[in-house]
Order: C-alpha cells, then sequence, then structure tokens
C-alpha cells in the first residue's frame, strides 16, 4: 500500500526545522504567535520576526516576514544531522534534476534551498545559533505554552507520489489513511515520533499547517480561550478534538494572515524498524477519532500557497466529508 | 430587567439533588453512565438503578427507570434544608393552588411531588440515606469520574415567568443573557455556585439537560474520548468548549435514550447578597464564549419530556443561531 | 466526639471572608501573592495592598498592611448574610461577655469587631463593594491562578472548646482527626464545602494558614515551580501532597513575613443535614494521605500571632509526628 | 568538563529498551506495576511477566522474573537500529576485551549480551515482536497511565570513566551536575530527548532507578494516590517534584522488591548536534529543582544489585545533601 522506504538514506534529515511565513502586520502576527500561542521571541526588527517555542535551543522555527499582502509560505525547512549531509544532498537533488542551490540565512550555517517533485520549496541546514531553552522559565510563559515545532502538513497533487518521495529521503509513516487501494494521506517521520511531515491529496503544494506541541491538554483549550478574549475567536477553526491516527488532542486556529497552525499533545515514540505503520480505512480525510463532528469546509480546501510556486491540480477529485456536506445531507 | 427575588423564601431549597429518567434499557444506560459519565452505583435491580457522583454522600442524584420506550423525564428534585421545609413547601404550593402530594420514595424520608406553573413535576425531600463517599477511592474510578449532580436545564414556554416563579422560592440569578428587554435565559442557584436550575424559552416543560461536575478539564476529554471508544461517539453533542456564561469548560452528550447529560469543570462560589446577576447581550441562546462554532439545531430544539405533562409552545418564535443556520447563511 | 451544634445559629455567618495580615516590606508581599499565588490587586496605596482571587467579586480577600515589623495577623473575617445578621451577632458577643464593637473598614459596609472565647479577632460584615470576576480574563492571569479564599486554620489552646463555640455559630465539622476521646482537630464550615475554619490544638490563638482554591492539580506545581523562580524557593514548606481529610491536593508556601498560605484543588459539596462528620483515627495531627512525608516540626509549631493577643498554652502537650521525629527516630 | 562523544559511533543504538528484574512475588510486582504505574501485561506465566507501557508496540520494556529473593536486576537492554549494528557491536566488545555473547530471548530477535567496562551487564537486540499500541484505547487505562519506557540511571564508581564509555558508543549529555572540575553525574541519550541513560558516582555498578513516561502532570499525583490507596503508601520515595536538569515534574517509588521506578512528564527535544550539554554547579547530588525538600538518604544510597556482579567502591566519598543531613543539620 505504501511506497518504498530507504532506511539508508543518502544524507540524513533528523527532523522539522523551520518554517518562513509571509504576513501583512509584523506586530498583529507577533502578537498571535507570542500571546496565543506562546512563542518566544529570539529576534526581530522591522521586516521579520524570530520565533521559538519555550523547549527550542535553536534559533527559530518559526519567522514572520513581512509582506505587502502576506498569506503566503516561503519555505519549510528541515534539518540534517551533519554539515556535509548537506553536500550529501545538493548532490542528490542536482542528480534528480531538482533545484539546488547555496543561499545565506541570518542565525543559520550553511543553507541549502531545494525544492520536491511538485515544487515545494524546501530549506535545509545543520546548525543554528542557539539560545537558552525556556522550558523552566514559568514566569515567563505565555500563551499555550508552545513547546517545540513538530510537523508540517502539505497538500499535493498525488499523496502517494510525494510520500514516495519523502519515502526515498527516509522519511517513514507511522499511520495512514487510505480508501481501498487509494491512499489519502499519510504521517511520516524522520524524528523519533509520529510525525514531521503529513501529505494529503490536493490543489498543490501548498502548506495546510504547522504544528506546535504543547506539554498537556490544558494547554489546548488556553489556546482556545486567549485566542477568544484576544480578538481572535474566530481564528479556533477546529477543535478541541482527538485525532484518530497519532492520537493527540488537538486545536487548530488560523493566524491573522490565515495560516493555519496546530496545537496539539504529545505524540508517541516511533524509531524501531519492526513496527508497522498503522492503517485507517476511510471514506474520507477526516482525522477526527470516534466523536466529533467532521472539520469545515475551509479546513479541507484553504491552505498557504508557496511564494511564486505553481498550483497543480489533484489527480483523483476530492470529496471530504465537511461539516456543510454532514448537515445538508442530513437536512434533505 | 430580572424579576423579584425573595431572599427569605417561604421554605429553604438547598441545591438541585436529583434526576429520575426513564429508559429503554437499564444495562445499557447504566454502562454509559458508570463507564462514561463515572457515576457509582448505589443500588440497582431489573427495574431500576440509582447512581451519584464520586463526592455524593447521599444516595442518589440519578435515577434510571426501566420503561418500555424510555426517554422521558419522571421528575427533577430539589433538597429542602430541614424537614418541616416540607411542611410550608406542601403549604405554599396549596396555597398557590399548585398540585402537592405526599408520596414515598425508597431511599428517601418524607417526599413531596409539587409542580411548577408550567407542569414541571418537581419532588422535594429533606434526607436521603447516605453512602461514603468515593472522591479518593481512586483505584474505584471510571469515565470521566464525575464528582456530583450540579443544576438543571428546563426549556419553558416563557423564561420570565418561570425566573419570577422561581426567584419567588429564593432562586437568584448568577447571570443571563437577554436580547435588549427580552430574558432570554437564565442561571439560578440556591446553593453557593452560580447554578441549581436554569430555563430557557421552548417547547416546554422539557427538560434540556442536567449536569455533572468534572474536577479537572482533562476528565472532559476523557468524557468524549470514552464515549467514543466505548460506542456512544456519536453522543457527543457539543464541545468540548467553553461557556461565556459561568465560564465553564463543559462537553455535551446524550445518553442511550436521548436524555443530554453534561459534564463541566467548576463553577466560581456565589452567596453573597451585594453581587449583581452578569447580563449578556445575545441575538441567540448560544452560551459560547468567544470562539467555537455554534450548537447544532437539534441541541437547541430537543429536550426529555415529562412523563404525561402537556407540553406548551414558546411564547416568542424561537430562531437561535444554529450551526446549521450560520453555515447555511454562509453558503448563500 | 464532636460538640453540638445548632443548626439554627442566631446569626448566619455564610462564609470566610479575608484575612488581614501585616507584612515589613508591601511591594514585597504583593509580588508574592500576585506573581506566586495569583491574587489581583483590588486597590493599593503605599500603606496597605487589597487582593482577591480570580472568581472573586467581592473587593478583597486578602489585605496587606504594611507595618515596622510584620509577621502577624490582624483580623480573620466572615461574612454574615443580612445586615441584620450584624446586629443579631453583636448582642449575641455581648450577651456571651465577648468583646463586639462597631467599626468603619473602608471598601466595607457595616463592620463589627468581635472575639472568641480565647481571643481570636474577628471581622464581621455584610457588604462589600463588589468589581468584576476575573476568571475568565485569561489574559490576566499570573501565578497560580487562586481563584477564592476558603478558609482559616487556627491553632487553639483546646481545639474541643473551640469547636463547640463555633458550633454554637453553626459551624458543622465535615472531617475530623481523633485519638481515642481526644479531638485533635476539626475542618468546620459555614458555606456548603468542607471547609471555612479548622481548628487544631496549639499555643494560640495564632493563625496557622489560609488557602486559596485553584481550579486544577497542575496549579499547584506551577505555586511551586514559580515560588522556585522568583527567589521563593525555600516558601515552599511541604507538599505537594494529598490530604486524607477532605482528599484535597496542596502545597503549603511561606509568604515573605512568614505567613502560611494553602493552595489546594477543590473541595466536595456539603450542604445536607444528614451527612455525618467523617473520623481519622490518628496518633498525630498529619493530614496527609496514605503516602507523603509527614510535615516538618515548623509547619506544626509555627504560626502567626494575631496582633496584641496574648498566647495560651495548650491543655495537652503537643507531640506531632514530624518529619524531624520520622527521620531521627529512624536514625537511633 | 564532559569526555569526548564519538558522534559515528561504531553501532547505532537508538534507545532504552528493557530491563529485566527478580522479584520474589510476581503477582504482587504484577499489581503494582499494572494498578499503580499503568502498565500492560504482553505476556505471563509462573515464573515471568512481560509488561510494557501504553505507547509501547514492542512487546516489552519490563521483564518481571520470579526469584526466590528477588530484588536485582538481571540486564538493562538497548535497542540497536540494524540487525547488523548487533554484528558490529559484538565486534566492538570483543575488540575492547569486554564481554559478548549471542543469547537467545524469548519475543526478541537475535540478542547480544555484553558488558560495561565496570560489568553492568547490557542487552543489545534490534527487533521484537510487536502488539498494538493502547495509548487511545482508554477504556483499559489503569494506574498512571505510563506511556513508554525513557531511561536508567546508573550508579557507577566513577561517573566520568562511565560518561566516556558511554560517549565512544555515541551517548551524548544533555544535561550534567558539577562541583568544580569533578563530575557529579551525567543526563545521556541516543534518542532525541534528554535522557536514555544517567549515571552518578555511587558503589556500583547498581541500578539506581528506571523510568517511564507519563502524558500530564495529573498522573504524577495518580500514581501516588494509587499507591497509597493499593497498599504501597510507604513506596512514594520522593516527590512529587520537579527536576532543575530536564526541568521534569516526578515522583519515585519503590517497588514490592524495592526496585526504584520514576515516572515523570515528558523531557524537552534533543538531536540537534550544535547543542552544547546544559551545566548545574552543584555541591550534592540532588536533582531538586528551586524548591522542594532534598531526598531521602536511602535514595541516593539504595539500589539494585545486577545479578552476580561484584560492586566496586566508588573512587570518591560521597555526601550528598539528603534530608536526614539538612534536618540534622538545622537542628545543631
Amino acid at each position: 500500500m505504501l511506497p518504498y522506504v530507504n532506511l539508508r538514506p543518502p544524507f540524513n534529515i533528523t527532523r522539522a526545522s523551520h518554517v518562513r511565513l509571509t504576513v501583512a502586520d509584523l506586530a498583529e502576527s507577533r502578537n498571535f504567535y507570542v500571546n496565543v500561542i506562546g512563542l518566544v521571541v529570539s529576534d526581530e526588527d522591522d521586516s521579520v520576526c524570530y520565533l521559538r517555542g519555550l523547549q527550542e535551543a535553536c534559533h527559530h522555527s518559526l519567522v514572520l516576514e513581512q509582506a505587502r499582502e502576506g498569506g503566503t509560505c516561503r519555505r519549510i525547512s528541515f534539518r540534517v544531522f551533519f554539515d556535509e549531509d548537506l553536500d550529501a544532498a545538493y548532490d542528490y537533488f542536482r542528480e534528480n534534476d531538482l533545484p539546488a542551490e547555496w543561499v545565506e540565512m541570518p542565525y543559520q550555517e550553511r543553507t541549502l534551498h531545494v525544492s520536491d517533485p511538485v515544487g515545494t520549496p524546501l530549506e535545509l541546514c545543520a546548525t543554528m545559533e542557539t539560545l537558552p531553552r525556556m522550558h523552566i522559565r514559568f514566569e515567563t510563559f505565555k500563551g499555550a505554552h508552545a513547546q517545540r515545532i513538530d510537523h508540517f502538513q502539505l497538500l499535493a497533487p498525488d499523496a502517494y507520489e510525494s510520500c514516495a518521495f519523502y519515502g526515498g529521503l527516509g522519511f517513514r509513516s507511522s499511520e495512514y489513511l487510505a480508501d481501498g487501494d487509494t491512499l489519502l494521506g499519510t504521517f511520516m517521520y524522520r524524528k523519533g515520533t509520529c510525525l514531521d511531515l503529513a501529505v494529503f491529496p490536493g490543489e498543490g503544494p501548498r502548506l495546510h499547517h504547522f504544528a506546535y506541541t504543547v506539554s498537556e491538554s490544558h494547554n489546548i483549550f488556553a489556546a482556545c480561550d486567549l485566542a477568544g478574549n484576544l480578538g481572535y475567536g474566530d481564528s479556533v477553526e477546529r477543535g478541541p478534538g482527538r485525532h484518530g491516527p497519532g492520537g493527540m488532542l488537538f486545536a487548530y486556529l488560523r493566524d491573522p494572515d490565515g495560516h493555519r497552525v496546530e496545537v496539539f499533545n504529545s505524540h508517541y515514540q516511533t524509531i524501531d524498524v519492526e513496527t508497522e505503520p498503522v492503517r485507517w480505512d476511510a471514506e474520507s480525510l477526516s482525522t477526527n477519532a470516534r466523536w466529533g463532528l467532521p472539520a469545515l469546509e475551509k479546513w479541507y480546501l484553504e491552505a498557504s500557497a508557496f511564494d511564486g510556486v505553481p498550483l497543480l491540480a489533484p489527480g483523483s477529485p476530492q470529496n471530504p466529508m465537511t461539516l456543510e456536506r454532514l448537515l445538508l445531507a442530513a437536512r434533505s
């Protein structure tokens, strides 16, 4: 059902690292991510704000870049283990006729920009400046106390093809949704938890969401409550609820530019080579557990485009069981 | 805005006590209330099951009575402080041309059956048999660890009139919803928290829901998760979410007969005579806080009828902002 | 075992209301109560700071009064229900040859100062100025999110005699510790939870501690963690732990003047007239549940004296099972 | 300060895997680990019981082996990534004149028994039988809901030497305690969190404790409360408290044979090559955060010996700041 995974990949991606988003109002976005989500500002100026989670030592996991319109994603980034993995990555992408270019990025050592076969702009680096972890600086905590970036979810025209590409880079699936022989989505990881990268079918490539972990279930309520009190009540798009795949409690919020961020509590540990991916049979793309209403249509259809990357239509028509469909069906 | 409250009422109702429900399948309902909600069985036989919350010493706060069809409420019950309060209550109801009758009920001392002006069947008693509180018998805990019954919510043809009647019995309002000069609903209490009895307009009298407290927010997720795993996933009708009025976290579940039970975390303390009811301006009956989707239409319209009590249409047409309306409006 | 309780007391005390403490450094104490405990400042000037819990509408539950030395308690206060209860209280204390005096106190209506038979200075009032409850103003929360004052614990020369006096005022016991026929301590209440006033034997009268409720168990860890990070690490005197009587999770902290404050999560509901006090057989004064080390000796022996009130020795010698005794006994 | 770490180790240890303990009463130990800690039984017979945490797919992380006396540890085990890593490990230990022997162990594929330079018996394997993860089977949860094994803590005669040996196998330190130039203890990891193996100086080699993660802070209270109610109240040896190094909330319990097990909530993520170990200056071995009493002397001195492995005295005398010393010092 799932494509081949190369357990000895050509270079060693270790984890989801950071995401670069364009925002129309830097102060507003900063307020949202600090006071609702709970991120810490590592550095900022008039045009960019670097944020990290409470337990993160690396300089940034979220980079907000002021732009005229905002609402696009510039790049998602993964870490590699050694600096020399970057060279191997450069060679790999070039040999596969994919874009690969050395760039300089603030607060990072050598950095490589590459794209996957559908054009998703990726950034790879091996080291960053570090700052003290803030996870026991309780007196500074704000918002939902987000701990660390965990994963990205992409919409891609063909989930199987994307899964195969990332499988070639060593991404294994912890769980996946399938309808008969059709792969509806997969949760892939490099680090030892369920997820670094999820891919679901849809017009793409687009960034569906990025996710931060929180320590405890009450932090998920706090994200919603603080969003409500700070003027972002409508941003709570889905949840709080429970995922079936992965088993996490979650809430999805939309930031002031419409970027979707998930806060969720902790995953399980993966790592071991003999554990099999868990299959979820589904006729839809829902990831609810056994209770809770389906997501709104916009949760399925709206996502952040990547700056300047053309969109491709999904290979098969999407027909998710949205909340709207469910209620309309019940009406007729 | 709110009707007069008699702070020296003719008799002393102290708190919401218990509710008697008819159920079509006693074993199934028992399973739901024990393994999802977390109640403790005090006594049972083939036709009736008596349950109480973990911290309750009194014999029962929920009585499930086997009936051919189930789905109706037989009576909601309040406690009075002294046995002599029952005599005063008897006189009060008779003097006001309302039904009042002495009855014998198992596990209770002297018991009085009365009805409010719209026919809501009430039960009053002063003492019950007691059993050990189970709140620190952690090794016996099941379900969502429901602690104690807290309140009832009624639908009544005229919320103001019902509020006035119960105000005459000493029920004060902690918070209320109003649209201009129209009272949309009120949260009344006798014990020192926000609620013993809420009344909202609707075809009635009917029991909209009864509510149990839980200790911590994670217990609310547990109610949903256990409902999902034990085959009651569709019973999670609304939430988890946050109320504006009262400020509680909540989830509403429907039991196997469709009776609606709320689990919520703790209220604030009331008691003091000088604190004013909090007004919430609303065009609808929603009790969400500043985030979260509105409730489904059925949450507003469906409720448990009282056995043999005729229904009265509400004085003014109801037009709640249901989830269906919101989504259909957004469509057109 | 327990003395008589007058269920129709001469006047209606409703709950623990507030405590007045002297402090040597007002700014330091304010910092502790706001940033560790989580209280809200209602009003303050150079000589006094009025604080309340997040869910409290009444103006103050803690009054910090600048004094040269600090470390004493000026008065503990209870609320009565009606203003006329104050008159009945005045008469009652005068008739019993106990001090009673009308005073004026800021932010309170008519106020009465009285003393119990061992000289504990009490303040009674019926109404206060009110302010908005802050319990759903999540964006303002600090410290351990203390919700409301709950109870006082006194040391008194003879716990039985004190219990009898307060029993005459309608205080019932929810639970008590006894060693054979000797009452070691009792948890008394007027409001519908376990506690408004605990009395234990010791040199007195002194205020052993006052207590604030918190919503969830993680708030108890937060109190300790914030104390540690804000320079009050040594103030965590006992806990986190679990009480047997009452069943609460707790931590005890000492404020900058040595006043002891407890944070604990919620009690159970009392109210009903037929429930019997729970007896705990103990050879000591420990209130631990079935796990956890005993308290340090100072927890038993140190307490805040009342300004200008002479101390009386306890009738029987105290020999609590302190942590020191336990460990030293194990040594020898 | 810290010894060299080989980031390209001769074989790839991925994580702490399991521990084999001897117990005097298998039924009693099973009861403790299932009903207090919350482990799941994977298999059992009259002489052995295999347990795993709720989120573990691999067959066992704790193996209880019936023995006449109990109280010893037979082996701690690590996982390697590929089966071929076992061959590399065999060669490495043989080349370093350390014991290495192929064995067969139930439910595991090829298994290697080796010893570190001070004789700690280690077990290495690459694959196990798998079973379904139970982490969202909420209806089956018991005890403290332990999620997965996390780490071992060893006492070794020379912490620096042990740290150097494991550094050669790729174990990096997340945090460490030092007194001037003396390493007092170190927290080493292979998987991407703070810990797989901690080493502290003491008579050894002995197993000081093994640790399971729990999801939320309330689970730590649950471990203590259930221990208390199920007859293991005295087993709660230390905590609940907060570690400085690592920043976790914790409680330590002693099982019926005296083996020490820690439950704690989640660590932070490590992985990245550029992050530096965090140094904690300490004159003692305490790992408390900035609040809380020191551990009892027995917490420092008692540990599980390894079956048949001779003990070596520590190179430098140990003088931890125990609770006993603190109290005796305060006395004099």
